[in-house]
């Protein structure tokens, strides 16, 4: 069974503020947004726990193994070095939607997002211990992204089809499992899931090939950290690449159908 | 009639670099990915560009009035302080489409993206002026995000609506104008396009809400740079915001239909 | 009776990277020599170290604390996400001095630094415990430098006057105390110090008077790591500008003489 | 004759800033300052110009060929990524000293460096055009500093060495030629000139050795920006390397004397 941790990042306010006395300027916000995710996900990194960007005013985080003290870290340490402010909310879970669900429901509660009043809320449980088969990473990717698309297509045409099969693996994923997928770049989706059958991750791949005709690999891999899980997992995708397998579990390679 | 030049960045044998000799910890990787688009956004934002993440190995620019000299010092200087080198290829079209076609193909003649012997390769052609109508912006968000969705839904179930809004809104504007749209956070999406009457903005709205259920509103401006451009639909926007008209043009206000 | 750990961070081979194959821009090695120091210093400083910037090249933290495997993680992440590596050498001693001396050992018998083959050191010993006195950090600035220096003189005068306190300080508290001085910006300098009477530092304040004319304040704080110390000191130091003191302790204000 | 654009950024009001409501984590403050002078140093250096930490609260520049819209730019920038902002005083001699005076004044007319309610100050005036040989840079090292310091001495001895070598050169060049003077990290000097005969050069390094008995070598560059002139300075330094000479000049080999 898993039992995973879930932070949500939220920027304090960030929408009035950024057209606040007049729009400022768009690169300068995204150069702000990309160094405070960044800046997040090397500090929950350095102590095993992952991040991803989403919506970047909002940013989901899998951060087993990272306590109070260390949350209250990272805010003060934002709020000294950005013009904006970050609340935390933190919570824990079988599945990952459940730990988000109650973690934002940490922040909903204490007001809304564009609420001026409500800043640097830091609300949350944690866990007090890790175990090995905490956390549950598959991270998927396109094969042969190369030759198929960035090769041979635009950039745009490809960044749709990447789009489209990270859309219908995350609703999916989502929907069956209450799993949280995430784009992280090039042709990369990592999954953070409850337990899972083998053949589900299987589903999954010929779900994403039915639904929008895109061909992905999955390795799978079981830690007790975000880190520790998901490098397993990258692992196992190394193996898919080698083998020319669809779905590898860490430890043994598992039947493709 | 627009005039768009834009420029294709892309990391230099990318993949492979991430899993040698073994895969390197993702959360390096994010940083990696997000400090360097950080740095591309605000070198080209200070010359009035615009830059785009996409997928990150891959990023997209629209770089009216940015000579071949800034280009070439733009990849010394990642060079210089990355792990990684990128290649760029820029061109110039009527539809961004064409114009990203053109930048894209430079750098496919030179060999695949995971050729090791292809590196910093600096291909284009650069407009050697601009001109006040050259690029059209418009800059699309959701209306009343933070009431309807970023405050009462958990925040994946957030991100999954937004994301059907953006893929919708992408491959309409895409299929119908050849234009390139762009997700930059929060609700917020910007369409670098070509000429297209005030009737075509609000057929997109109408499409995105009519194919996923989200209202979408949107701010258009046209100048000779993309900053410019941007600059003027963001005040549009904040106009429709004011007004609760779903599409503004600069200038003066349009119907919604 | 004080223990501090201190660790030497090296870059490995850096002077021939820098002209090689011919000299690079000076801006990009600025820049990246800074962002890689603001990196180790967030790195160390989330878990209660100091670092200080010293030559850039070669960087000297306090990392009470701060273990192994941390250096590890350190090490690991800047390799993956800079063109340059680092060498990491960790003691413990009793004066700030010895403990570098012996860090410094442990890379230099590994072999140059600018032995292409001698890259991503690792060596050290680390405390295994922290205990409340281990750490005595002084905060030093100048009495009234804006209203003395900032506001009257140009920046490169007021500089070389600071710069002059500076080096009569730090050369006075190494001769006489083993103590490491390091110029954190501003008017402020931080010494990492051994067990030193209360009078020590009214001693160093009129060493500095009397060889440079520059007066100066501080602030002594001790702790169980560099921030617990450093912050006890600045708390200490705000005591001195509102009393008009020149040494406090904290805990008990000192009678400056 | 040489002309220099020298530009001055101050952190408004930042010593109030770093301890309000109470003293602010000094690895925070570490990572903020560090950050951005790289931002500073990368925005300039791609446009030929060269920025210097300096204290960090205050960083002097050299602008040659950087305009006010530029500045205006960089102002506005930094305003909406950090918590603090910056004033920015310009100004243009023939000796580095009277521009950086100028631009200091601008500032200081505008009231005091702490005064809250004197904030992102942009005064100057700018260079219309450049010319070849409008700014003189010469970049120092010391000779041997790997052999004779980095693999022999512990890192703080070195530094005490090196400083005081830069100590001794920076009052030199400033007393007598109304040169800026700057250490840059590892054994490297860069010193913004008057025009100076090259006895001049050979006069600073036979003063430094018999002052402080560090042996340095310098080579000397001209062009139209701080750029230029130091990329010619590095060339230079380079043959000293090679040649084993103590001084340079760009184009023809000096007599050292």
């Amino acid at each position: 069974m898993t039992t995973t941790q879930v932070t949500l990042v939220q920027i304090d306010n960030y929408g009035p503020w950024t057209v606040t006395p007049e729009p400022r300027r768009e690169m300068d916000l995204q150069s702000l947004q990309s160094r405070l995710f960044a800046d997040i996900a090397e500090f929950l990194g350095h102590r095993d726990g992952y991040a991803f960007f989403t919506r970047f005013d909002n940013m989901i985080a899998v951060t087993n193994g990272v306590d109070g003290d260390a949350h209250a870290t990272l805010q003060e340490s934002i709020g000294n070095r950005y013009p904006v402010t970050v609340s935390l909310g933190t919570a824990v879970g079988e599945r990952p939607i459940d730990a988000l669900e109650a973690a934002n429901g940490r922040l909903q509660t204490e007001g809304s997002a564009q609420d001026e009043g409500r800043t640097e809320v830091l609300a949350g449980e944690y866990l007090t211990e890790t175990n090995p088969g905490d956390v549950q990473i598959a991270h998927f990717d396109v094969v042969n992204v190369t030759g198929k698309y960035t090769d041979r297509l635009n950039e745009f045409d490809t960044f749709i089809d990447i789009e489209r099969a990270y859309a219908s693996l995350m609703r999916h994923l989502r929907r069956e499992h209450g799993a949280l997928s995430f784009f992280v770049g090039g042709d990369n989706v990592i999954a953070v899931c409850p337990d899972m059958p083998e053949s589900a991750f299987a589903d999954a791949v010929d779900h994403v090939v039915a639904d929008v005709d895109v061909e992905l690999q999955v390795g799978v891999g079981r830690g007790a950290s975000a880190h520790e899980a998901g490098f397993a997992a990258k692992h196992a995708l190394e193996d898919c690449r080698h083998a020319g397998t669809a779905v590898e579990l860490f430890g043994a390679p598992a039947a493709s159908d």
